[in-house]
């Protein structure tokens, strides 16, 4: 940590930065400056002691800002942790030397539905299934999905076609009950810095996809999965898919893609990108994810539906059978010039 | 709903957005222009189903875009509740003819702290105590605050000064080990769209103060707190606390202090401003204190501590006893000029 | 300037580091924290010598981040001039004792128009005539503005009726003909960062009225500032107009209010707010004007018609006769509780 | 553009809803809702007419709001010139078969920096040369360019090496002199909305290379280019380079990638991404560089320096002669498989 002292600050002010730093036990660093002085705080504290001295220091008369030089996650940073993690869950491997598609309708909405979504997923040869069953949705008006009885048709789907599943789950009490019915726990944009959720996703033990929350720096989104690590998971996918955007005109979400390398060098987690909810629009949805496979991702996430036309959620983005064997061969194309495969 | 097609549209697809509508038993109302066709569907259709209609008719060929033209939210729309909603809590009255200032420390940090904090707020005139005891930190490092232990010395405290109380819940099956404790339910901005949060929240008899998501439009707001009140929950409070900053330079947040008269409205339910994390600067509080009352809000919530360079949590936005004697009486001398008193 | 190394850096990483610094002929001073190490630079750097050595140390292996200490504005900066700046135009002082109001409409229409405008705005008592002769729009199909012609009606408006006047210059040369027929020079939002007009303005003789733009940080703001200072112009007035809304749905802009006591905390020149574009809702100047006058601002500029419904620009948010009046009162009744007067 | 009521808006209200329209001499179409009645306007007005219509209609008792329904561009528009445009200069053409690659330093520094540069950049295979002789800084003590001499410089090295070159025009009566000495002019960012440079631009018989503003909406950087087009220049290129960064810790913008397809399909204009504005760090600039031409642009534009440490300005960007080496390889191995070339 790094006190600025404003222009002209005092001694007794300078001497009060200090005294706050040597009463925590630190030995405070004087940096002297030609027209200010800036003094230096040991970055090994702990994350709640640099909150609590920041938080003192920046009250003081004659300090002008208060700059943090250490990374507040350290689970997920790659500074402590050189490998990259990966993440095995059935026949996918998150971080590996596949890329990875996960597919699947935004809302289970029928045993038929969801099997016959299953199916064009794996045709297609792609090797996770997605499906909600407990819906966030902005309106309460809106289908909250089927609940338990489509965690029941995830889990049977899942067991007939050998797909891997993946699911969201919206509250830390019923963690346990979509730790048993899918393979894979996701936890929504929404969700992300739901800390009870986060502490109970970490007891399980069970990998955990959590998406960026679309107002989420990336200290924010990193030290989200460090409550998940902090608690002994370390099977953690993240993932992009979109933050607010400009305007909503052409667009539902901006999609970040230059989080990929910038995530792939701050942390050892695996990356996924969604550009279904990143654009919310299914003919953006083929070029974005062909970005993110160049960009670095570890894989992708989409929506696909048999019949978009008849969807419950979601329509304007999902992709239909053919729209989706398109995005395949595509990816498919690509990959070798990435050194890798799908 | 308005459907408007592109330019040079044809008959075929004119028709085929047409067969949707009818699809769903609606009458589409063709809408011709000069150099291109809108297409109206009746807005008295479900939420679901409008969203529904919105997906499908937007994969269409020749459709340019799809424009809601109906209110999302209905219960907390004034449209349908034209007279202001009044949430009476002990002493307090939201949305009455006295400007409410809700005061205390961001976290319960013991009896005494608390203690002491409280008879700070009600010496200088506040009806409302607030405190934390479950918080919700960005770090899994940082403070989590007395959890259980916090809440009893909030119902203690509340008895012995006789002042309203509110602490924050961050989890649907903590919604009634809270309610059990404090006078009001707190829902931060993080939670806004934990939408099982929202569900038990409003299925429980308290007031619920709902604080506005840092990436939340104002329809998104509006539409967190049309679940409390689909749940039978009609004594909830909204609370502008600043939204996603452009630089986070000298600010913690943008206070969007317009949100008050917008939402003052928009809908019925009384509004709030924080100044505290809507700055996160305890020196610009009072300004915009200041501000949020003449801009029409129905009351403030700020962070007072009665040592603030001891603080666990925000010590650096929390007013220390002088500064908050200070704004409330600044807030007094300013009372009457907007028609109301404290 | 500090530079953080990475976890780890390695002597040949620091040695590398401190080898550019002594290259400008500075001493590093470097700062040993427990799991990484900083770099300090002396902060006495010209800005040009500060980027170039930032930009070349960020490329750096094992460098994890680079962090400015002092600030980038010195002329602007409150640091190194303790004293509020005054801007005295006529009757007319900003950074006074007295709260100036800018009122007039977006567009110079016509001499009747202007001259009825102009009636009402001294009428009322505001000081400052504002009237547009030079558009920016967004759309080369919108009105343009009256142009040369528009410049000659604000001339003799003003003689006529005494008021300050003020109008936008959108070009470097058209500094001189603007400031030929008005009294304060307008940089509009978009131009904030027009280099050559900000230079050329600076080197007028007349005050200049910088608007922040939409999407400005509050240091690249004072940086825009900081041209027109460096040119010997120390007649600056700031105004905060709303930066990039978070949705569109309810008002124009999201005006920035807490900027007002972080500006007059960080610069010494008057700080007027702009309600009629911060919101673009005429119903929703008043509130925010008020809050402008009680949070310190210097004053307000506000659009006002003397019949909204003809304006050829800006209709939705201009104030018509009545509702102008009505401000003026709001504003006088407010502004012995915030120790001023209009 | 569809008016819609409030809830209970009277008879007199709608009627003076239709006043207005027919005031100007439309028919107004009313459309019937369950619970509210929206009213229709052809949408063939002017855009002047129509923002003075909705400026009126936004001022009325019993409106909720007003939409826009038709495109507000119209040159720019894909809608009315299905065939994309293709803006030829010298060895390149953008919107062509090939993928175009615009190389070279941030700024002229010197002939010898410069030719070095040029020579970089044609072994490579680029066929666009920039360079910037006018800078834009934020800072009016950072390195303004060498002007002049700078333009001087890329005329006789663009002669040298057969490159076609591009460089920066910052104010309209510098359009002609820049125009003579190189073959593209570039409209900078924070030029977007310098509508006197526009109009001078799209006078000149040069092809124009627009950047998007880093606040500007889709709609507003189509109507930019609009000011272009209108004034009967064609040859417009369009280029994304970041808009508004959620935070600035890791990147100095956040491209925005899914603006390429959006911008395809709703433009026939070439559409070019800067990947190393996008980022502002140079070791990101290959990934989104990649990304870029998979996701359909059509050419980039990248900073390169023959000795980025000595580079005086965006020294973190630029990407030294082995980098930008490696990103050619790099987008020569992926342009087959997107069915182009370099």
């Amino acid at each position: 940590m790094i006190v600025v002292m404003q222009l002209g600050a005092t001694q007794a002010q300078i001497d009060a930065v200090c005294k706050v730093i040597r009463d925590h036990g630190h030995e405070p660093l004087v940096l002297p400056g030609e027209d200010r002085l800036a003094v230096g705080v040991p970055d090994s504290l702990g994350t709640d002691e640099r909150s609590s001295i920041e938080g003192q220091i920046a009250r003081l008369e004659g300090v002008s800002k208060v700059t943090q030089t250490s990374s507040p996650y350290k689970l997920a940073s790659r500074e402590f942790h050189r490998i990259g993690t990966k993440v095995t869950v059935g026949p996918a491997t998150f971080g590996g030397e596949k890329f990875v598609v996960i597919a699947g309708p935004c809302s289970v909405e029928s045993y038929d539905q969801f099997r016959t979504s299953a199916e064009i997923v794996k045709q297609n040869g792609a090797k996770v299934l997605r499906g909600g069953a407990f819906k966030p949705r902005t309106s309460p008006y809106s289908f909250q999905g089927l609940q338990l009885e489509g965690l029941k048709i995830i889990q049977q789907v899942g067991g007939e076609t050998g797909l891997t599943t993946i699911s969201e789950v919206m509250a830390a009490d019923m963690v346990e009950t979509v730790a048993e019915h899918v393979d894979i726990l996701q936890i929504g944009a929404r969700s992300m810095q739901n800390f009870p959720l986060l502490i109970q996703a970490g007891q399980s033990r069970k990998p955990v996809f959590l998406k960026r929350g679309p107002s989420a720096t990336i200290d924010e989104f990193l030290l989200a999965a460090e409550y998940l690590l902090n608690q002994g998971n370390d099977q953690v996918i993240l993932c992009e898919r979109g933050i607010m955007p400009l305007d909503r005109a052409y667009t539902r979400n901006t999609l970040d893609l230059a989080a990929v390398p910038v995530l792939k060098e701050h942390t050892h987690l695996p990356v996924v990108v969604d550009p279904s909810h990143g654009t919310g629009v299914a003919r953006y949805v083929e070029p974005m994810a062909k970005a993110a496979l160049v960009a670095g991702a570890d894989g992708i996430m989409v929506e696909t539906h048999p019949e978009p036309l008849t969807a419950l959620s979601d329509a304007g983005q999902a992709l239909d059978p053919a729209q989706f064997g398109g995005l395949m061969d595509a990816l498919r194309a690509l990959a070798p010039a990435c050194g890798t495969s799908l």
